[in-house]
């Protein structure tokens, strides 16, 4: 599909030769195919909502609000859903001011906004490793030097995060955001521990870097207790990306940032220049929704539909695995992540793995400089039970084709029974 | 509402200094007071869009097509939108494939993505003197510069672009884009000449400088013979931008790029990385209200509606302002430009035009540097006819009152019988 002869090929601006397309993206469309058990897409099941409501609720909005719904809006977004969207927060422990929230086109556009205040070409934006592709794509596509740093179970490691601020200090470009994913983690399921996130915010505080927290899952838990987001001990010091994607419709695109008031300013301009206004209609819905309908009772729903699917990819990964495997325990959110002994390829053992019926990202999407070929992301957001158990053991007979020729000679008896 | 104490004050990038509040945007809110008539808003009426209909046709197509209305769609958009946006397009006399159509939020979000593809910090973007004050925004977000040609009742001066793009050439940074509204141009309400427009093509063909054409307007017209865009001689040479916002409704946030396929590729990866998806539920409302609706009968009224307004408005000019005004005759669109006799400024004269009733909005957001001092503009979109004759009568009072102290010694007799 891509054209070699593009008469305006000098004319572009330096950064889009850094727009490239995703090997995620690509893959979706191999993976939609009705044969294949996609475990590579992190869309949530809109299945379960309630599309009779949700008929009647925009039928109702645009017969009784048609004008305000159909017309313009304002580029800080819809100030009653603003209000909604506090409450929302707080469920998470999240005090908020509706005064510095910024509606956006999912919580994408805020991170794109975000980036696009702070981030001159060459400077550096601090992730986990590895971290949300679509977050690496934004910083490409404003020319930000990316350094990404280890994670361990209870998520970043605090000592190496100080060690590369105070190195990008010491180069007289001092990071300018800190982008994390600290509960339910993009790709590996991790959740940050309650201890590490005031280790955390106190590296970031000393280095004064800002942090950027997107929260998409942190209402998708499944078990263990609830933690608070970094925003909530540090509001002058965190932009906070919230999303309804995930918790209510991705279709709907409306997703926010809670910033500190001088940036949250700066951010309703960029907003509308980017965009003039998001949709009232849309926000509308999301804030009618919230306002009329039971909606924690239908987000204890989601999540029992969603363990269920986690607790099955828990259940097949224990069973059919091969040793040497080991695996992330998400307490909620969508993903697995999976790491294989060398010299297993994660990127070279796709084509077999959609051959036998199944799909997964490589982990190398993940980072940047090509790392991440031993690991890969499992979602089981989409899929029933039964169909992730058995892309499970799709996976994993694959796992053992491609291993078989390599660990013959040590052939263990466990592996060769199943 | 700013504030001063930022203690993220350092950490900019460099292109947010540029983004600073729109005087067009502050004066939106002073405009929506009740006591005030607004001559100054583009807002378009959607007081006379069948809501019972559009009420009808979301509540049906989220019962039917629920799933795929609250999902993530394509960066690109919905194919069957993207279908419909092209027989949109064929009533102008556009033949385009809607595989080069990229759906965006609204047209605001193309302009600032091709801005994104094309634009690196110092730039040049060539535009109309004057031009839509929110691409100005854009492009200073980008940190582009902005050179302005003058224009004349048939639109931009072929003489004066040519030697712009050639200045630009020799100075070795050639015009990255010529952004033009060539159809009932904001704010002049001007609209280029067939004859111009292939001049206009043959100098931007002659220089290799991309266009940008912006056809939000383009179906209301009210007299006279439609033209073309320019990309419908020159697929190859313009990147088109159209939108729902003024012909169905803003709130719905569907606008389009059409772009020759190799920059239509680098707009929908720079669309995913800057939304993911635009609205499948907006999108699909859209395409369904065009397949199952008579919306070119509804077009028709939306003319008639606006067409009463304008000849309001021209009506109203001829009858109350002072002699030495001068203003253009749109044949569509929602825009009239005046222009007044030195000394007076309509920057100035904005406060005193408040008290008493009325808001426009003054020439110079619409140019770089701070020309525009003389000229104004004035919208008919909104209001009644009733409201735009008595907002164009409390206008000429202004302009009387500051008038009168300085032309009191020559005081023409016409003028004090009103």
């Amino acid at each position: 599909m891509h054209t070699t002869d593009d008469p305006w090929q000098s004319r572009y601006a330096t950064r889009t030769a850094l727009m490239v397309p995703s090997e995620v993206r690509a893959l979706f469309a191999v993976a939609a195919r009705p044969e294949i058990i996609s475990l590579a897409g992190g869309m949530p099941d809109v299945g379960a909502l309630p599309t009779g409501v949700m008929a009647d609720l925009v039928a109702a909005l645009l017969t009784t609000h048609g004008k305000t719904a159909l017309q313009y809006g304002t580029a800080q977004g819809d100030p009653s859903l603003r209000e909604s969207i506090c409450e929302v927060m707080s469920l998470e422990g999240v005090a908020a001011d509706p005064d510095d929230v910024v509606v956006t086109v999912g919580s994408q556009q805020a991170l794109d906004l975000v980036t696009r205040l702070f981030v001159d070409p060459g400077d550096t934006v601090v992730t986990e490793a590895p971290t949300y592709v679509t977050a690496l794509a934004v910083f490409a596509a404003h020319q930000a030097r990316v350094a990404q740093v280890e994670m361990d179970e209870e998520g970043v490691l605090p000592g190496a995060l100080s060690e590369t601020f105070a190195r990008l200090a010491a180069q007289g470009r001092p990071a300018k955001l800190f982008y994390t994913i600290p509960t339910f983690h993009n790709p590996t399921g991790i959740t940050m521990s309650a201890r590490r996130r005031q280790e955390v915010l106190e590296v970031c505080r000393r280095a004064r870097v800002l942090v950027l927290e997107d929260n998409p899952y942190g209402l998708l838990r499944y078990d263990g207790e609830s933690l608070r987001p970094l925003r909530a001990s540090a509001p002058d010091e965190v932009i906070y990306l919230g999303s309804f994607s995930k918790t209510l419709a991705p279709g709907l695109r409306v997703g926010w940032a809670l910033a500190p008031p001088a940036v949250r300013e700066k951010l309703v301009l960029a907003a509308e220049s980017a965009m003039l206004s998001q949709s009232p209609l849309t926000q509308m819905t999301v804030d009618r929704y919230l306002r009329t309908q039971l909606w924690q009772a239908q987000l204890v729903e989601t999540c029992t539909m969603y363990r269920s699917r986690r607790d099955a990819m828990l259940r097949a990964l224990e069973r059919y695995m091969p040793p040497g495997a080991s695996w992330t325990v998400p307490q909620g959110g969508f993903f697995v992540w999976v790491s294989l002994p060398e010299p297993l390829d994660t990127k070279a053992m796709l084509d077999a793995a959609v051959a036998a019926g199944v799909a997964y990202v490589p982990g190398t999407g993940f980072y940047t400089g090509g790392r991440g070929r031993r690991e890969l992301r499992l979602s089981f957001c989409y899929p029933t039970p039964e169909h992730v158990t058995e892309g499970v053991r799709r996976l994993a007979a694959v796992l053992q084709d491609a291993w078989e020729p390599l660990s013959a000679p040590h052939r263990i008896p466990v592996l060769s029974s199943r």
